[in-house]
């Protein structure tokens, strides 16, 4: 499972003020924590939603070189803005990358894909397209398709994909999480070689005991085939709820991560 | 969700006393509390190990008569031997119950089954002939098979049939969670109007924080498509992965049943 640390978000109220004013050492803690908390990736989204696209351009490259001068961990470039995708890899300087994400949308698709071959960055594919998220299974496969279209023309494997099936919160629409899980199902044998990846906090929106929630759809995603998930890796329930999945999958050989992980 | 409570089983040693010293007021108090726990069925399971079939056959008579006496809810006759199943059977006097269960083996079959036909209950059929359990999916799909064809030739509906895709030990092989799994998806393919069953405590065996893994296979099964558990009703975590992930999958029309069960 890979695990990719959503905490430096700038949607997030502590984090906008740790990237406008600039403070390192806050950023690289918040990094340095992910990563030690068994993050594979740390995501890094500086989109405030506020200033202008050159700020956010200057935000993610002094994010990612103050980051990587003292976090090893590979990032996750997050922005809705090709540009700044192309600057905070730029940025990476030839480091381990991942891109997120594009959406079936050719627009970005001819922008982005390309961006993933020449940076060698894996590429997250939301499953979706110009006018929103599909609410069958089938419109979702077929948002992939696209995306999936787009990285053969441009020369990019499958196996430097994760597909993202996209998560609509189960108080809004009970069938969605259904949805979800089996658009996980389809994509992997559709498209062989490719990985899946998802967000998770989405689902449990608008209920109570998110928590539980979350941890039990990360259960049934696993179990589904989900490869990744965009999550706090400092929450242990649900860092625990990845061990005990991979257990169940048969990913985790003679459950040793299991045991070392919970025999007192 | 159909739930089994699974707490009147003559192996637990309590339970083996109550049933050799006729203690009515303790056995009504069993199936009473796991009634009001949530228990769709309660199961009966006589068998102490000691003992003639005789015997047993007196406990079954004597469990069922005393329960009915005091508690509505349907009752699951839980035994290896066929006339065993019979006398309790006869005991409910037409009152809605379950047998659990037949193996796919022509011996039990010809017997087990027309017990079914003759008393309308619902009858568990395990994945395993008289080999054993299979290892592979394809294997105990078709064991259920042979317990399908068995019932079309006695008249019993796969309406009223639950099929249990058994539960090996991940501790043992740490592929079979994912064969239990898809077992599960595969016999509701493959035998439309079936449901199936499972007790989940054998897949956490050998392993700590067992109700921890139990929860996450049952969120897993119920997405997998489970329809009915043999639990214990008590096990307040248990129960809340039911409901957490019967929201999860579309059981819960606007998610109300969770949120009666976790708004504070």
């Amino acid at each position: 499972m890979i695990i990719i640390g959503e905490k430096i978000n700038a949607t997030i109220s502590r984090v906008k003020t740790i990237i406008q004013e600039r403070r390192s050492a806050e950023l690289i803690e918040l990094a340095r924590t992910q990563s030690e908390s068994g993050s594979d990736y740390v995501d890094v989204n500086v989109g405030t939603g506020v200033g202008s696209r050159e700020d956010e351009i200057e935000s993610i490259q002094w994010a990612v070189e103050t980051i990587q001068q003292a976090v090893e961990t590979p990032l996750c470039i997050d922005s809705a803005d090709p540009r700044v995708l192309e600057a905070g890899l730029e940025a990476r300087g030839g480091k381990a990358s991942m891109i997120n994400s594009t959406k079936a949308e050719e627009d970005q698709l001819e922008v982005i894909v390309p961006l993933a071959k020449h940076y060698q960055a894996l590429l997250v594919g939301l499953a979706m397209d110009e006018s929103g998220i599909p609410k069958t299974v089938d419109d979702r496969v077929r948002a992939c398709g696209k995306i999936a279209a787009a990285c053969e023309r441009y020369g990019v494997n499958m196996g430097g994909v994760l597909f993202d099936p996209l998560v609509i919160p189960v108080s809004t629409d009970v069938t969605q999480g259904m949805v979800t899980l089996e658009t996980i199902r389809r994509v992997k044998e559709a498209f062989p070689g490719a990985r899946t990846v998802m967000g998770l906090s989405n689902v449990s929106y608008g209920l109570p005991e998110r928590a539980r929630i979350n941890a039990a759809f990360l259960h049934m995603a696993i179990a589904a085939g989900l490869d990744a998930a965009l999550v706090d890796p400092m929450n242990a329930e649900l860092m625990a709820a990845v061990k005990t999945a991979e257990a169940l999958v048969g990913k985790d050989r003679h459950c040793r991560k299991f045991i070392r992980a919970f025999r007192k």
